[in-house]
């Protein structure tokens, strides 16, 4: 007889092979016998304080590791990470959302259990998720059920997206192949075709005779897998190279052929006609939402354009389907004549790049602002750390601060849903001590999550501060306390009552979610603050939580849209004349 | 020129006609000019935290008004708040939900904007949304817009579930009729049928001829309207009234004919036997969920019950369908011989009631208990306070508290997402604020809102805290600290990590949240050290939030389905052995 082992067993081992090693959740009456097997299967389990937040831990996680999983409740669990699903959706982080629902004959009988509408209809919340991931499997016959957990997994990372599965109460322990388990996840697979070959053929043939090649990096190419080959594209050619503030933290920044994000007219003018100028832009990845573009102003020219994305080359303008980067990237990548690509700038052109000033640039007593902020806190950066900045001002602010090497970066780019970063940098603090367990981050020993994150923010998921406590992670979170939903009085409403939030004290978070009374706190209202703070040893070197609040004017804004927009609010605000008129 | 109005002060003004007085939810940039609307209107702007704890608050604002209101924005913001939607789906919150949305122009032209997945496609939420609603309106055309907005409003009253509203940024400030509004909103009209009336007398003939009859009363009657009519007939006949835990605190528990929650056999035999040998139950908006009727062991014997709901009649067995609750039961019970029915009870039976027991009876020194906590509760109620006991030991606990006259008292009986009662308690103690301002709550002055919450619940919706403290309410929270989720510790996994949480210093909330260092808090381990405290002059009587931390064994639950369940987890782990063959 074949060896058998339990469904929830064969689970958990498959993730755990594909990179898991922590999974995130919260308990509930339908998936207590599930969470049984975390911790046997050799797994950490986190427990997060509510669901939202534990989906966005593991989208945190999964941007660091390459795969993330949560386990949630039938109906009110699975429902409170919805969002955090679309957001995995929309900015492709894989996520493995488990699901424990009623047994099979409760459902089958319409018993009216609670968690339902109390109408005997159980499929409520598998539609709704249908709509956030790539992939629905319904474990409901061990026959095929260790099948389904590897075809969800394989979708998951073959899109880079979310999939759900449900694993009913009865199924948990129901035997599946244990031979199964012990063969490596089969992934999907490439069959060349001749039309790919042929377009190697093409882009190779641009490259080579390429007058003024640009090489512009976006955040897609994490999930396909062609990082490291784009990657060794700009160190090998020594092309200008851009990347997206989707793509920020991917690539080696201290390469001196690296000039930060493009943001076309929001950047530089040298990089914004360096870009109209070139004669060949190589795009990997691209996700060109209206957001990750700068408002559509950092597209490169499609005239001149080649990208690559998931399964679909676009030639100067020609769209080929079926010509995915995957397969296209590497291949085009090895075959390029490095020698001749390196002849094509002579003399390195003159590119801006970002910069970090030292504090002695700037006056200890001048209070902080967005223009001057994000200037210095390259100053705090050390190699493997991980920098983040949740959408807002911080996000914007953070796009601009170099990065040593093996540092980190991410922010929303597209799905912008606030309160995000915070379970994010728990995640992605998680997956970053995982890596250096394992000595899978280089010769990385020590990593520091700084999370910058504004009031409103903040308020939105602060129970997750207690989860960085519980598992004494190493981050550093720097409220920017400015008064309210800036990035919200920028758009509209600059004084509006809507855009002000409740006063908390904020350094008070650290004592009340657990950290000790001893646990660092700090407050900045100057540079010079700013200086001491962080050159304080209990901060850069400490153990576990550390929180600093910093002050910043309600209206201030880093340079980009949210400053523009912020001019034309200042100018005057015509909703309120007109809202006059009915009031 | 017939008189226009701006689409959004239409939408605003019609639901304040309505009773909606505030207006929770928080801001996004695809609602700010919608919410320009709001205070203008006449109402009050929230700000909660988050959207799913001000989809929660909007819930409980409902169930004390009658309807509630939130306004999000566009998929990340309702997404959010889809599980608070969904639990006032299932237990008939009459809650609107008004959505922000992309500008008409954008979703058209399929812009790959923000806050989507970056396809073009706007239409994913609000499929999600339709799934937990009664009603969907996409206000596209301003000749059809007014009249959709009283439609949506319409459904939501007569089914007392969410509608969902989606305004385009562009319609906004769209043209509508004023002298729609001049009118009131025409909801759903009965029309009468001989079949009905059939009915009626048919209902009526049992009740002049029962020798043994029992009132209960469930909670979907608050939706239907018709409380006010059982509670006449329960006064006016004397007979025997029960509730379920769905109905605790609808009708005035002071009458002597009032006996509390029916449990079967989770409550007394007296009751128990009484509702076995009745030979007329009549069932006002029955709600029979699992965990509404203690597993089903507290479902009235189907061969004696007529019960009435929102559109069919079940009369010992035979479903009626099209016999509306809100129609017949008012009519049914003024046509009740009252005299007659006085004289069924000449002798009245002995039936148990819920008591108060004063402090004198329990040693001051002995630690709080389940088993006797709920019993001294009731010692601090006065008229017209609110009382709630979140998912968990304090929702099974709190039902067997008496209420003093115009309490009122709410929790989750079926949807169960903890974490739900803390927002809800901001939302009711504002309604509570309302209702007193407006002289709508008898001759009530004061009203306090009790909320005992677990500590597991607590951590997920704790920065609600701040909205009460921001807003100046009176509210009491009584966080019941048990270490970890003991409603699952009594499903399974009693020593299980996964139902451990993070060790938060609870009192430390109120003055991170805002309140003040001189915010009151204070803690009790024995009965002695709670009757202190809730005697104290700044508890009693004091503004604003006031916190008191209690602790309780771990282990401990009160009487009813979780004891029984800790009994059987206490006995032995089955799961723990068969999970060790796999690890």
């Amino acid at each position: 007889m074949p060896e058998t082992i339990k469904l929830a067993t064969y689970l958990f081992k498959r993730l755990q092979q594909q990179g898991v090693d922590s999974i995130h959740g919260v308990p509930g009456d339908f998936n207590l016998t599930l969470l049984d097997y975390v911790v046997p299967a050799g797994l950490r389990w986190v427990g997060s304080a509510n669901e939202l937040n534990a989906g966005y831990a593991a989208d945190g996680y999964s941007r660091i590791k390459g795969i993330g999983a949560i386990v949630t409740t039938f109906g009110v669990g699975e429902l409170s990470a919805i969002n955090a699903i679309a957001g995995a959706y929309s900015e492709r982080a894989p996520v493995v959302h488990i699901v424990g629902v009623p047994s099979r004959p409760m459902q089958e009988n319409r018993i009216l259990v609670h968690h339902t509408m109390k109408d005997g209809d159980f499929t409520r919340f598998a539609q709704a998720q249908a709509l956030f991931t790539v992939a629905q499997e319904r474990l409901w016959d061990p026959r095929t059920s260790a099948e389904q957990i590897d075809e969800a997994i394989r979708q998951c990372l073959h899109h880079s997206r979310p999939v759900y599965i449900e694993v009913p109460v009865d199924m948990v322990s129901a035997q599946v192949s244990a031979e199964r388990l012990a063969q490596p996840l089969q992934l999907i697979q490439h069959e060349p075709t001749r039309n790919q070959d042929r377009l190697i053929t093409r882009v190779l043939d641009k490259i080579h005779t390429a007058k003024k090649p640009i090489i512009l990096l976006d955040g897609e190419s994490r999930g396909l897998g062609i990082v490291e080959a784009v990657q060794n594209l700009s160190k090998s050619t020594g092309w200008p190279t851009y990347v997206t503030g989707f793509a920020k933290g991917l690539l080696d920044e201290t390469q001196p052929n690296f000039h930060g994000i493009y943001k076309g007219r929001f950047g530089e003018d040298a990089s914004a006609n360096f870009f109209k100028d070139a004669d060949l832009i190589l795009c990997f990845g691209p996700h060109f939402s209206t957001t990750n573009s700068y408002g559509n102003a950092a597209l490169p020219n499609p005239q001149t354009t080649i990208s690559f994305s998931h399964n679909e080359t676009i030639f100067q303008n020609q769209v080929i389907r079926d010509a995915p980067a995957k397969y296209l990237v590497p291949k085009i990548i090895q075959c390029v004549d490095t020698a001749k690509a390196k002849e094509v700038y002579a003399i390195y052109p003159d590119l801006p790049r970002d910069i970090t000033i030292p504090f002695s640039e700037v006056p200890a007593d001048a209070p902080l602002t967005h223009d001057r902020l994000w200037k210095v806190v390259g100053n705090f950066l050390r190699p493997g750390d991980i920098l983040m900045g949740e959408t807002g001002t911080s996000s914007y602010g953070s796009r601009i601060v170099p990065l040593p090497l093996h540092a980190r970066y991410f922010t929303h780019v597209t799905w912008l849903s606030i309160g995000y970063m915070l379970p994010a940098a728990q995640g992605a603090a998680m997956a970053t001590q995982e890596l250096i367990k394992a000595s899978k981050l280089d010769s990385i020993k020590n990593s520091r999550t700084f999370l910058f994150i504004g009031d409103g923010s903040f308020q939105m998921t602060t129970q997750e501060l207690a989860t960085i406590v519980r598992h004494n992670l190493d981050v550093i979170v720097v409220l920017v306390n400015n008064n309210g939903y800036t990035v919200e009085r920028c758009i509209h409403g600059k004084d509006e009552v809507y855009n002000d939030i409740s006063a908390w004290n904020y350094l008070k978070a650290p004592a009340f979610f657990g950290a000790g009374d001893d646990s660092y706190t700090a407050t900045a209202r100057t540079f010079g603050e700013l200086e001491k703070v962080f050159d304080d040893e209990k901060l850069k070197d400490g153990q576990g939580l550390r929180m600093v609040e910093i002050f910043l004017d309600r209206d201030d804004a880093p340079n980009g849209p949210l400053f523009d927009y912020m001019e034309v609010q200042k100018a005057g605000n015509g909703i309120l004349q007109e809202k006059d008129e009915d009031a």
